[in-house]
């Protein structure tokens, strides 16, 4: 948070506070007909149909702010919405905006905050229509929507893969996982639990991957160009294990995923070695990457094979092989969802 | 909260909980194409605007749960929601939910808060199309997002008031406040703070105008029918004051209102007396009414004078007028905004 001389948000009231964040805001869209200021925003889509997604942040669950910066979080928050769109195969195009906040932030903290999320709109395209700023009696909580579109034979869903389909994922998994790893450490060091100094120097991908994660709209217009229909298709927010296995139940299938295809980065790598982590272990279950995950007809091999930053990992086999994967050494082991699922384990 | 036997949220996890909740659920609406269980709805407007309003509850802000039970939770939080679609002239089709729980919270208490919300969308036709649910460290935190939609020329803003328009409210103001005076009452008896014992006896209204809110979809099914297209509308949440002011100055306008024709129920007049409170002050600040506030041409007074529960307080004038109330013996008072503002008061 802000260290220099704060404004407490009493100075402008609730309604104060949302015009001040929010005056400047231009509208983008021209699906955006009316933003903030009213009851409601209103939008129009004539010839597209609408997805809509809803996320709901909690401070000392989804974020640490200790070590996440207030910026970062604004645009980590918008990001993880416009990922849920993208994984439809759609344009995002909106977000509402609700806050929760407890005395301890100041109107700077806020402006942060904001200012994060606006970076990560203007980078997408995006227009803030509507805000709610509320009270908290003790952490943050930050609830975003975001509202996007796509032409009604574009869309994407989860249940669409058949046998014999290529599995494609964009990037590279479980980098995410290893910046909060690090970040961690780092904490654990200020709070004096440590005395392992920790050593950003050669890991700042990790830490961007964890504090900075970007949707991949890229991949969208790059399957659009090429013309690519994926026929399934997810965000990878809570591990590739636990989206693979989303898809095969969905879908009514099962699958092959190749341990040796998966693609990590080095310093994933280097990290998970440091940690004395299973890396393969880390890019299965870590979450938190946002890369997208599809499924495309065999007969489009040719064309995804070219398209970059994206691998092919595995294929949709039929349901009753379950779903597997082929480790180095060319043994099978079934693939679990150990995604995170702080409801079942706390 | 349940008090018999409770199943631990820790044994559906995350996802299951999500499907145990949703499971059943069947869409009504033609423009709800897809709901529950990827990673967005997907929704169809192809010849109306679309109206997306938010609102973000917090345990301990919002609502005290020794004596809000979640059933009346989960019903108010979808009300609040769709009395803003209505204030804008629109017709509510859609919810999302996202549901922040702590571990005091078992699955009852969520199948609990859950009929809740089906019963206020049950009530209106609308689906519930999404949901998120995650953990929280402290209290319970509910976001909803609800979706309408209205022909572009029949959305009514904040802003289309016009001199000489008549100011209408629907139902009775103060009654919501009361209830909560009430409730508040209750809980020091209960915790021992107080030696007056609640005595709920004749005041179940007032109760009832706190706990289980009804937004006024009759209202705008009414007007429709008489053919009067309103100029400006709002819904009262945070008090009629507060919402004249926020009319007039997005109208450019001032505004005379007359307190004798303010409404009241009997029983709102009642419970003010027996709490030496002023009965205007209570209908003009009080707030969570969720009634609505609307303006209409001097030229509809017939139409608009012979619709059931609507009054006529007041009319706009020029805006050099400011906003007055006309009290009971012919003096002017100038209105102000006193509405609930947390943030600048606590």
């Amino acid at each position: 948070m802000n260290t220099g001389n704060k404004t407490p948000i009493s100075t402008l009231g609730e309604f104060g506070l949302i015009r001040h964040l929010t005056e400047e805001i231009k509208l983008e869209n021209t699906s955006s007909k009316y933003g903030v200021g009213d009851d409601c925003a209103v939008l129009e889509y004539p010839d597209k149909q609408v997805l809509v997604t809803t996320d709901l942040l909690m401070e000392g669950v989804h974020f640490d702010l200790i070590y996440v910066p207030l910026k970062h979080l604004g645009y980590k928050a918008v990001m993880v919405n416009l990922s849920d769109i993208y994984a439809m195969n759609g344009t995002p195009r909106q977000i509402t905006v609700s806050l929760a906040i407890s005395k301890r932030f100041s109107v700077e903290d806020m402006e942060e905050l904001y200012a994060g999320m606006r970076l990560a709109c203007e980078a997408h395209h995006v227009d803030i229509v509507g805000g709610d700023t509320t009270s908290s009696l003790t952490g943050l909580a930050i609830s975003i929507t975001a509202i996007g579109d796509a032409p009604k034979e574009k869309i994407v869903y989860r249940n669409g893969a058949h046998e014999t389909d290529l599995i494609c994922v964009s990037g590279n998994l479980g980098a995410a996982y290893m910046g909060l790893q690090l970040l961690e450490r780092e904490k654990s060091v200020f709070m004096g639990e440590s005395n392992v100094q920790p050593d950003f120097a050669g890991k700042e991908y990790l830490l961007e991957r964890q504090l900075k994660p970007e949707a991949r709209g890229d991949i969208i217009s790059a399957l659009a160009e090429a013309g690519i229909q994926p026929t399934a298709m997810m965000d990878i927010s809570d591990g590739l294990s636990s989206e693979l296995m989303h898809i095969c139940k969905q879908s009514g299938t099962g699958c092959r995923v190749y341990e040796e295809h998966i693609p990590l980065d080095y310093q994933t790598a280097v990290m998970a070695e440091e940690l004395n982590m299973n890396v393969t272990t880390c890019a299965l279950n870590g979450g938190e990457d946002y890369e997208l995950l599809f499924t495309v007809p065999l007969a489009d091999y040719d064309k995804v094979s070219k398209l970059k930053d994206v691998r092919l990992i595995g294929h949709i086999t039929k349901p009753e092989l379950g779903c597997m994967l082929i480790t180095r050494d060319g043994g099978e082991m079934e693939l679990k969802a150990q995604g995170w699922q702080a409801l079942t384990e706390e």
